[in-house]
């Protein structure tokens, strides 16, 4: 029998490029929705954060900051300044490039995932935040 | 009951960069299907155009199409202008960067999203374009 | 009715930056499915290959790859070497920008694409790899 789960993943960021694993998480989600079979919607309320996988080891957490500092530099002009005299231009120019969130499969109660990948969210504010991670889950 | 419910929704860009906030138009496919809780797939059967959200605001309409021209810029070579004849071929490059859809939860009716966050269609093409969005909701 | 069904796709890359047209066998698994509408999560178990679609054409084959390779260039150090002498840190960093799937819509037994579109398979790895990609397909 077919149904939604809804719940929510409350955490808090120490910054900008904080990575946090919430592979765990989104598990216990599942657990707790008792569905079996299905797929599982990890998505962000806000434009300043993404989700995304990832190997979950310090190299990668500096690598992949430097690339996204690369697509939008921290030190560069952004009309989005002008407009809210914010200073979070490049936090938005990412999230929108990333998408605001992922959907994953899950089989036999399990999320499914590779050995060397962990499901993470991307803090690309400017400061710390706390964010409520919505999983939405359909399944049978 | 769970069911599936798909529509579309018909608009046109202006012209390359065109951000058009399609939001409303997403909450009102949700009021028509008579679903409460689920997730919405908003996705373009196209390959020079995406979907992500963003702050709609003049500067990040401003920002973002600058990114996107750091990463596949006008001024450069592309091979798939060889095979058509065409001049988009930053246009497929961002669209294949960026993915065709992205996928939002539903609850209570009411499509969830930040105080500061709509769902656009970017028109990454060069030309004005008529675009059908597809809108395929899953939900009980 | 709806139902979740559950398969795989099983594909050999030939190295990086080969791009496999799976749309055919995306529809394959619809038409095993026996679902008549929903959609279909095309999913990646592992950390360096991405799902997206593109028009499957030589000339993006290339002007793709080159795009990723200005985003995370193969002549840069990554961190990610230090952890594991590895050689891979810009696939890990490719993929996480781009994440490890997409959601295509179907209905009346279709998947739902554009005529110049189709939906590949990015390996962004350094060497040859055998790849399951997850197809969780959810309908009625």
């Amino acid at each position: 029998m077919m149904s939604v789960y809804h719940t929510k993943i409350n955490i808090k960021s120490t910054g900008e490029n904080d990575i946090i694993d919430i592979t765990d998480d989104i598990q216990d989600c599942i657990n707790k929705s008792t569905l079996i079979n299905g797929i599982c919607c990890v998505y962000v309320p806000g434009s300043t954060g993404t989700i995304s996988t990832i190997e979950y080891e310090p190299g990668l957490q500096y690598d992949v900051p430097k690339m996204l500092d690369n697509i939008a530099p921290k030190n560069q002009k952004y009309k989005h300044h002008e407009t809210w005299h914010d200073d979070n231009g490049r936090s938005h120019c990412k999230a929108t490039l990333m998408g605001p969130g992922i959907t994953i499969p899950f089989q036999n109660n399990t999320l499914i995932y590779g050995t060397w990948q962990q499901i993470v969210f991307i803090e690309l504010d400017t400061s710390p935040r706390k964010r409520s991670i919505i999983i939405q889950i359909i399944g049978e």
